[in-house]
């Protein structure tokens, strides 16, 4: 089976594997359409670690092909939406109920490029189809879909982080699709102004479009000084959707005693954070420092769904790039790697 | 002073009263909006115990005319929005943080009315002047304004008390002012599917604007059935704004296990609820029935500002009826009271 | 194989059934310590509607016998703790993360009793076996053990739902063994004052012991005005772990506003509440009535055990009877039938 | 007037000052129990910036001596327990209901020694008196009383800030007074394991009476590796009472994936956190990083001498070392500033 990756660190190319063999719970799906996502380009530069022969990509959407003996919601020929984080649903991390990216250890729910290949593939394998699967809805687009499995779920996810109330004026640093997504989702918990940090043109935009009052850019200053002087002083909610290890100490900053910073970033093994304690109020502040991951499973991909289906945020207009067919994941890769600036998201289109 | 409320329990009329004299933390306040409310009607007929001279009214947006010696932040003139509810900051309920409408007792942050003359008079008497009144912002209209002091407020409480979650199906019933606003409260909070419950075409007409997606009647037959049916099953939450004591049950019999029914419906002396043991899962379903109360004061009211301000809602659409004049307070309370079937909500404007 | 429950309603007795066969990812387990508990007589009278050919029991300790083939983490001869409790952790109202007793439908998680056969057999069957069994701990005895599995995780989680704080004013009405836990859970929570209703000598010893500050009954007349008058008007918490319907009354007309009423009880399908409006603030009060379901599963059961090895609390106090021998099952049964004055809780002993 | 505190920065001595008058809210106080506390010193030698002619102290147990005009519930005479926090109870973060210590900015309820001189002095001055002053309950002792103000209030509120769940295992780094009262509130919140980190005999001995079950001393080498080591893996929740910015580095370390790192630590301002990106799953873990402050006003302290009343911890346990008389503030103080290896807390009685 054919596949696109990392033949060894800092080397993408195509790549000739075993067709993966689904367990009793398991499901294999096809692939129909697939967006690369920074993640996969991060990888394959080694920013998680020496990685070889090893398929990229874990946004999908497809048809199941096979399922294992124990699956009983689903069967070849479905059209399904696969979530990015796939989790064993025993996990003790999810008994706990509070999250559920983190199955029976630190990101352990997150099994594509890291337990397993990713969907760049003719093939790939979901665990626990009937709990990480859903039906790909008549009346939704596979593309608009296709931007629930990470992308929103992703940005989404900072926002109940950030606990975004009524009224309350949110920061969104980084205006890539995760962070316009967070600041779609901050307009959605009822944010009142909603100020992005950002520059490129194209996300600025689509930033307005979902509901962003205010752009700063890193370009023109200070931004601390910028959104302070802006909003009058700090603000309730950080919201942290890029940048680097600095932008969480910009955002504790500028942040309301009480308030809360939420990170959604994927920050570099060599990352190191350095917080002064008088912008943390020497400790005693209550400002809280969250950072999380992806959701994943069914239940919260039908739920994004649904906001689709009821036209809360049409998420598809992140896709800014179309490709099609399979081939051409390798040239919709090496634009992600790339990043030209008009570059928000792009898709690929696969008929088989 | 001239005062439009009570003359005696269900005979409402012009009243003449003492102007009230400030206390040092206290203002008094002018209108220049009003709003009657089916709270002031209701009181009127006896809903909340016998009554007599009694000036009515609870939302206004007016000026300042005097404030105590230890007020801060307001002088004569100053341009006020008035919430309904004005807690005093010390009580016990306040200080546990949970909810602001209890100060030192159940509701006893609502004074006009209970503790005092309300707002449809020359000068009405505001409590913890720094705390309570908020600065009519120069680009909201007033009587936007005046829509978050009890119909905002209130509907979007009924939707916090729900806990409403991204692409969940939430049920309204009624669908008044206040339903309404819980209707665009929960469009706020991500809900995907929005039913509502009524039959008012011009407050059908409002709601789909707000965000809701389906409308039942209740003269179309068993409404839960009607519901469980369009929703494939039982919905996330129930948050009722309208009906009667029945309208608990039917809400608990249509909410999922784990669910949440939420009401902020101002239910009658003499109601009794019965829920059989049955829909609530014989006790065991993890459904929680909640009821709460208009949450006041100004940091509440200037959040709910920011809601108008950055475009997200707005609560101005309500306002069905205008009257020009301070007599015509008589008139805006006689529609309220007759509730028409176009009546939303009437505002008066008073120039002095 | 030989078990003992329901041959007809209301007729207990021997039955001689099949021994139970796991599918892939469950165990078969032999019990080594049982305790019946009012659940199962409830059930063996038809307090949930009519059952034949039904083994009760939904309590056990016991030796693993046999496993599915997807089973890691079990083998054949291990000791295990079984949760009353055993979700589907696929189910779609646990990916919700909120309550796991609920899996794919009300109680869904509850297995034994309704879905299948209980403990009170030579070998028992238990679901998804890697997730929901607890290798028993050299250090704690199997009695000790045997109380986490209902009595401590339902009475603890009334608490959980009372959201019980430091120094706050509890009631518990019913000592019963879920009551006294739920004593035991609240001063594990920092509760102040913990005000229990109950008449019985020896339950009442017990929750004194677990940390009961005063004790009303009900046959001095009635027990709101007692515990209002003791507690200097209303109380935080109210927490419901036997009585019926009225007590849900009771409950909410003696919690503070703000307050919250967190039943555990199993209420008979034939009971329905009956609340005057007036006693819940006219639905304004924010007082939240909430009813829950036993949390089940490995992760919780692990908890309640550090509860007991780390010697916070000692459930093995609520056995007041024990019996040696399987088939003194129907002795202990019938004794929890009659609940002598004496009984909290009966367990019993058996040797293979 | 009186008073012990900084004459200037490093320089502790007696100052001679005005008494104190109340505005209309307020009360003026004369200390009976006094308490220095390890802020009090660090603020003399300049940790919070320069001082001068500042009286020091936020720990008392007093008698009224005078009351402003508006308030109703204490007068003088009265003996009364004094919050070291606080609020102004109007202030727009406390309007919010999350956390009380930060009324109209960060700490700002912090009103002795930052806004004011402290309550070293013949008399002291409390705001807002009747929400901010308890009276001293009969049945507690003076000196039990004293603890809950500073000491109990900040332990328990990392506790908080920790949400610990019953039998959560819990690391307490620092077994100081607030160290040790985050342990009882760690045991009164259903901690399984509490491990704490320290070495003075005094305080391990007490932190086991108070539930630690486990002690590991910085002097035997890594503590990360200790604990981890001890507990079989990352832990549940690590409440930070003591020592530098390393520990929340540490402390980060330790915890596991979905925990909660809580300080209530007072770091030097000069002091600069670094947390290597890697330790916190690369921003990605859902491991939230909270530092508080004490929470404060008179339902706070009601609550916590409700937690002495019932007899669920003996905060008096804290002090070792007794004074009697007003000017042995100073051997109590300067006690505090050498901290010899049997001090846990000083206390000094007061007879006028």
């Amino acid at each position: 089976m054919k596949g696109y990756g990392v033949v060894k660190t800092g080397q993408p190319g195509w790549l000739d594997k075993e067709k993966p063999v689904p367990g009793p719970l398991d499901a294999i799906v096809r692939p129909t359409v697939l967006a690369p996502c920074s993640s996969d380009t991060h990888t394959m530069h080694g920013g998680a670690g020496p990685r070889e022969n090893l398929i990229l990509g874990h946004e999908a959407v497809g048809e199941v092909t096979e399922v294992g003996g124990l699956v009983r919601k689903f069967k070849p020929g479905d059209k399904v939406v696969v979530p990015c984080v796939t989790p064993d649903w025993t996990g003790r991390y999810i008994q706990e109920g509070k999250y559920n990216a983190h199955d029976h250890g630190m990101m352990g729910s997150f099994k594509f490029l890291t337990a397993k290949d990713g969907t760049f593939a003719e093939f790939f394998h979901v665990n626990m189809a009937d709990a990480n699967l859903v039906s790909l809805p008549n009346d939704i687009s596979p593309e608009a879909a296709l931007m629930t499995v990470d992308m929103m779920s992703t940005g989404f996810h900072a926002v109940e982080l950030a606990e975004v109330g009524y009224g309350e004026t949110v920061v969104v640093t980084g205006i890539g699709p995760v962070g316009l997504m967070a600041v779609a989702g901050s307009r959605l918990k009822g944010a009142g102004r909603i100020i992005v940090v950002g520059t490129r043109p194209n996300c600025v935009k689509i930033a307005k479009e979902y509901g962003a009052t205010d752009v700063v850019s890193y370009k023109d200053g200070d931004i601390v000084e910028r959104i302070k002087s802006l909003a009058g002083g700090s603000v309730d909610k950080v919201i942290i959707a890029g940048g680097n290890a600095a932008t969480l100490t910009q955002a504790v900053s500028m942040v309301k005693p009480t308030g809360i910073v939420a990170s959604v970033n994927y920050y570099d093994a060599a990352d190191t954070f350095t917080i002064p304690a008088f912008m943390w109020g020497l400790g005693m502040a209550n400002i809280d420092i969250r950072g999380g991951f992806c959701p994943g499973g069914a239940v919260r991909i039908e739920k994004l769904l649904n906001i689709i289906k009821y036209e809360r945020v049409d998420p598809a207009k992140l896709i800014t790039h179309r490709f099609d067919g399979f081939e051409k994941i390798e040239d919709a890769f090496m634009l992600m790697d790339k990043k030209p600036a008009d570059l928000i998201k792009p898709a690929v289109f696969i008929t088989w």
